[in-house]
């Protein structure tokens, strides 16, 4: 069996890539590897796609669908003997249909071309995270990618209409639905969302797209304490009438950090105990941040804000929270944590975790920021020259289970987190994927090893 | 072994009917039998609910899972030696947890029973539909519900933060999420979502509320072609700045019938080619009411309109929208559909089915409503006294394939659409409904005979 010689019948040989052409690429985005893999695939059609699949699944051999490689989790990750399937040159987007507010996209269209495609029709793919130029819609599909506008939008489990996957044996499964409605048996689609390529390769999708929601406005805040934080958003989202689109906290440790080592000037004069980004999309969106702002003054809940007066502001107000290059700027290790917790814990969690750290750790530092009105965090730690990941795993993530947390809000399971899905997942429920896995991949062809413990 | 023995010695004597308490239980809301069945089983823990499964599926026998019996797909439908599984005794709602805008709730609380624990902390469950008095939170889940307010809020499924389900084989699977963002590992409770019984039995779900979105402003509004129906309802979507929480069409058929019958008044004058209901939920519902209304008189879109001047004229308006009970009165057979299909076919759909079912039964009558805004028609047929169901099935089923429409928006498979599924669903999609049903029900205890043609 030559394998390269085989997989090149299917897709030609400038499409099996080896040697330097493999290990040039990264598999991941943090921690970042050079690619190891007998060959990368590069299919340009869904037929492609389940031959190879079935060529793999008849051989023993594993597959990894790869999208953008700019996952968190490693769920791209390949052994020097797996066949990485690259679904790069499928980037078909069709045209958006103005009628159903829909999109139809072949799974290597990066999520910021169907963006640009729904905007172009005046429209809105409101899924968006700071990867967005290379992600691709299969890989934000594959890990439920949530972002920046969850709150008002949903996560991308809730953007998709349609899938067609291609299951572990070759199977094409098409299930291409255009319609908000259709109870027609078992939603099959909702398995493949968020599965990262273990239950099947996902190869095209029917996207829901929105109306613009018209005009953002944004505003920076800083507060005195995680309570005013909490009320505040409670404010916001009841006087903002559906149309609070973000709120964004950011502890002063990353706050400082960025605005200290990047090129950004800080929008509020003194600094404060927290600080919370506001976004409002509405075609009032000034009168309703104007009125959140004043009410949350009125209630002693804001010590201080800058309502941005233009684009420029905003994107400026933007760019401090979305500069996690600089944060991880250095050779120092970093280490970047994804996690879900009720709101009602913040505080205590992020404070018993900072106290733990200083004692294992004492040069150890850890910058706070997230997505609070969704109940998630991300955390990053510069453990300093003597931290052990697995200890700093261990103080961030088994706090979790004892409050209904999660390991994963957003950034998926992938290989970096398997060994604590039990923190998050009870035994019944581990057994289930895996008997799950078993009914669709039986060979355990695609992406074995990654998101369960046994796969 | 005596079956009836063993169940009451999990769930006591009184809690295993059989005999006349069995047969004065209705199995459907439309149509309706007497039930038939071995014995009703009324489980009181989710304990209990396990040892009846294991019971059944150790012992070959089928259990059927049962709600408010509501349904109209004949989803609890029983044969003569099966054991009903009722969860009425599993009625227990927990106090709102008012930070996270969520409530813990056993499958058997009814609908209604949730609205109004979410409303009593002045909060939101916005699932509503006719039967929430008897229809139970298990069964709407089950069925992933539909209903008045999914434009705004999307379906049952969208409101689902956790479930705990008692597999076939009697497995407690607990997946009681409280997190609105949690991607560790696969999100299981979206496989039960939607699968009618099929796959495990839901006992415990965990629901997100919302803030009550203010006040209420209801229009009614004719409208002289069905062009103009989705010109209003894009220029709504746009002006109601996300708040518009319905937009439900009527037919002249529809209107005429239920205010001719019923005991109503009609809100317009005169006669219209077609009506739209349009519901606005904000704190400035009134303001953005007649915002939309001026801008659809401006642009030649309505022809008439009604603004609810009070609670007392918006339910009377509704009444029209929700009196089925009127259409359906009497003692001629009566069919009730529930399509989807893109809005674009609407009409031409409408039409032609109009057309045949007039070529095939000269006196039969079609009343048609719906949630135009989700794609979703209602239709309810009386054939008069030549009809066969069957050819009625085929006239309104097969014509949706070529469209990309759905057999069934809301209401489900169950044991009425089951031929069916393939005008909706392709072979590979139904092939993987089978391999799910096998992976997690190998021996079809559970709701055997329902959504699959295979199960």
């Amino acid at each position: 069996m030559n394998i390269v010689e085989d997989l090149t019948k299917i897709v030609g040989v400038q499409n099996v890539l080896t040697g330097e052409m493999v290990s040039q690429r990264l598999d991941c985005y943090l921690p970042a590897h050079a690619m190891e893999a007998l060959c990368v695939v590069r299919p340009e059609t869904t037929e492609q796609v389940s031959m190879i699949a079935a060529y793999c699944d008849g051989h023993g051999l594993a597959l990894v669908p790869q999208g953008g490689r700019t996952g968190l989790a490693g769920g791209a990750y390949t052994r020097p003997g797996d066949i990485a399937l690259s679904l790069e040159r499928m980037t078909t987007i069709c045209p958006v249909e103005r009628s159903g507010l829909t999109i139809e996209v072949e799974a290597g269209a990066t999520l910021q071309a169907v963006q640009e495609a729904a905007s172009a029709a005046d429209l809105l793919y409101p899924v968006d995270l700071g990867a967005r130029g290379s992600a691709t819609i299969g890989g934000t599909i594959a890990t439920n990618a949530g972002g920046n506008s969850v709150l008002r939008y949903g996560m991308t489990r809730d953007q998709v209409l349609g899938l067609e996957v291609v299951l572990a044996d070759g199977t094409v499964l098409s299930s291409m639905n255009r319609l908000i409605k259709n109870n027609a048996g078992f939603d099959l689609k909702q398995m493949f969302v968020g599965s990262e390529g273990t239950l099947g390769i996902i190869t095209r999708a029917v996207l829901r797209l929105r109306p613009n929601a018209g005009l953002k406005a944004t505003a920076f805040i800083g507060l005195s304490s995680f309570d005013a934080v909490l009320e505040l958003f409670a404010l916001a989202a009841a006087e903002a009438d559906g149309a609070l689109s973000s709120y964004e906290v950011m502890w002063p440790s990353f706050v400082d950090a960025v605005v200290g080592r990047g090129n950004h000037r800080s929008p509020l004069e003194n600094t404060h105990a927290l600080y919370v980004l506001i976004e409002i999309e509405s075609h009032r969106a000034d009168a309703l941040i104007s009125q959140v702002v004043t009410s949350g003054w009125e209630r002693g809940l804001i010590d201080d804000a800058s309502i941005a007066q233009n684009i420029g502001q905003a994107n400026s107000f933007w760019a401090i929270r979305d500069d996690i290059d600089t944060l991880c700027a250095g050779s120092d290790p970093i280490l970047l944590y994804d996690i879900s917790l009720p709101q009602t814990h913040m505080k205590s969690y992020i404070d018993s975790l900072q106290d733990n750290l200083h004692i294992y750790l004492q040069n150890a530092k850890m910058f706070v920021f997230g997505h609070v009105a969704d109940g998630n965090l991300h955390l990053v730690i510069r453990p300093g020259e003597h931290g052990h990941h697995d200890a700093i795993d261990a103080l961030v993530y088994l706090p979790l289970e004892a409050i209904g947390g999660s390991i994963s809000a957003e950034h998926g399971i992938g290989l970096e987190k398997r060994s604590y899905l039990h923190c998050s997942r009870t035994e019944a429920e581990i057994d289930t994927m895996v008997r799950l896995k078993r009914a669709l991949d039986p060979r355990s062809t695609l992406n074995p090893g990654k998101v369960m413990p046994l796969s």
